[in-house]
């Protein structure tokens, strides 16, 4: 067992204790997944964002998700609001470019999020990360494109995480963490996580409750992450077979189940450099 | 067994018989739940909240809900238009003062909403509810505060009760309803529901539910969070040791095949005033 | 087994091949089931309902669902948008005009979006339909109104779908489908699925997933509602006695197992004119 295992099963226990509410301004079909999944892991979720009050529920927040799904220009005006009011409060914001790549109008929102928010983390498949890093992209939809293979996909990590200061996940078959100095891999997970919706958005929203505990964005990510792969593959063991209902059911119970023992005896997570 | 749970058996046969309409101006997180928990009950929901038809859907309905989870300022209109629609024709108005306390928006949407439409029906968590009283309130987000205990709840319910002349009610471990002059508690009910989020959205779906159905409001009240608190258990006995998504779906089973035996054999209910 | 199963069978081995990009302008109240129907089925949902990108998302897409199940002013011209949009490219648009006949706006809305884009496909239920023929309609909130009977449906999916030159499905005990010229009627599903929200908008977004990879609207409609139907069976047979909230995962985990040779057992359609 590596370090860096360790250092996740013991954010898992620390979010537990902390229970950091997590702000999340997101899209309107995965949202109660991310609200469930945030309680599963032992965080407390809040949605809310009407500019009225994005400010100050991101002010009262240990961590604040900004999930571009179904952004629309209300709501692109509150995750300004609310992610300039993390950033003047030193809160981590975490960033889900969902989509980035398949409209001008995605593009242009995820481009001026990141030029008026600091980011502390950005999550997404590798269609969504080279579009957010200005490389050329497939993205059709909201799910990465088969052509917009994971070659270099570490590279592209910790270039665009030197770039911008930040973290950055990439997730698919093999999950990339980098900081730019550091950069890990992760081996769980399971392909029935693509059949169902919001896997993407779930990790993001366990990156936000495990950042919101954690002192650094590189372990929240991890250990978020991490978690994330593991219930998927308990997920498919319990439910894999009944269908993908069943098994978006069975994530949720994994990550309300998860603890420090279970993160250990089955993560596989290496530092790659 | 009591006349007031007699009542409540009576009133879960009559909304199935009934079939009410209810009309949801609700939040995105949890609104899913509340329409299914809605038919699981044997009533009829429909989610309406564009400022065009919101005074018309809410005057063929049976019960209206306003629940102000993700409200906005396009939304806090149409329930100002519902509530004013359903208070002209009598039909009962159900509020869901969610995350009352956590934000100036929010408090000021709360106070407008209680000035300018009539109430039946009030129901939150004791933080919540404090903060609707005009008492200090420690809301953090949209969980109750474990700061605001829930000594002198019965008081406070029906304190607001008397002054706003409706139906209060507060749900946590332990649950109170008052119209101010009668006064009930609910020992039903299991902590894994706080576990999942709209476990409070689903019992305000319940209580417009059954108050569509029933022609005194505090009864209407009594019978929802009895058949929440019974469905809360059942699902733990079933499902709680799966893990917060089973958990989720067994709720709504629960309600699903809740019946008035059901009801008489687990409910525990008492008037305390 | 009858040409037409033997069409159905076809064109759900072809949707898992094209993976269809299905774009949804749709409600929040049942969008996460919709996303994960047509995930199940083995197409790829997007939901996108800015008027920014609306006409961009749809132009890349293989289908266009439009569901005005909670529509407002902002959506209402997104749909247009994306609908014209897919319009000029031969894009099936597929309709959904959920709760017609239930307010003034909802009328006017489903006549605008019908007189502006040239729809492929509409579905309801028989309040719904009749509604949208311009017949008397019983239409109370969204469920089917019991005193519009099923009587004479296939002769009034006949007349529309002639007069609109496209294809009309209507839903319901027994499901109806008709281009004008072909006529087919299902004997498949459960009383149960009208005891969960959301059906009625899962089995339009498989309309969309199957006529994003059908050539043919009329076989395209036919085995997505064939599908839904045992679905249906599958998921009463596997989850019934356990409850809503049960039977409803085994829908989608039902659709996500759907294969050929389980259409061909099962399915029950029949053209009858």
């Amino acid at each position: 067992m590596n370090d860096l295992i360790s250092e996740c099963a013991a954010l898992l226990e620390k979010v537990k204790q902390k229970k950091p509410l997590v702000h999340h301004i997101t899209n309107y079909v995965t949202v109660n997944d991310c609200a469930n999944i945030t309680l599963a892991i032992g965080a407390s979720p809040v949605m809310a964002d009407a500019i009225e009050e994005a400010a100050d529920i991101a002010a009262i927040a240990s961590a604040v998700v900004l999930n571009i799904g179904t952004l629309n220009n209300r709501t692109v005006e509150s995750m300004l609001a609310a992610g300039g009011s993390a950033n003047e409060r030193g809160i981590p914001v975490i960033f889900d470019p969902v989509g980035a790549g398949a409209s001008a109008f995605r593009n242009e929102t995820a481009r001026r999020l990141l030029s008026e928010v600091r980011m502390d983390v950005i999550r997404g498949n590798i269609s969504e990360i080279r579009s957010v890093a200005g490389l050329s992209s497939n993205t059709k939809g909201v799910d990465a494109s088969e052509a917009d293979t994971f070659e270099n996909a570490a590279q592209i990590a910790r270039e665009l995480a030197s770039k911008r200061g930040c973290v950055v996940v990439i997730t698919g078959a093999v999950d990339i963490i980098s900081d730019g100095a550091r950069t890990a891999e992760i081996r769980n997970g399971h392909s029935d996580m693509s059949r169902v919706t919001g896997t993407g958005c779930m990790c993001t929203s366990l990156i936000g409750s495990l950042c919101g505990a954690a002192g650094d964005a590189f372990h929240g990510a991890a250990a978020a992450v991490l978690c994330m792969g593991v219930a998927g593959e308990l997920a498919h063991e319990k439910a894999g077979a009944d269908g993908s209902g069943s098994f978006r059911n069975a994530v949720i119970d994994a990550v309300s189940g998860m603890d420090a023992d279970i993160l250990k005896a089955r993560g596989k997570i290496d530092e790659i450099s």
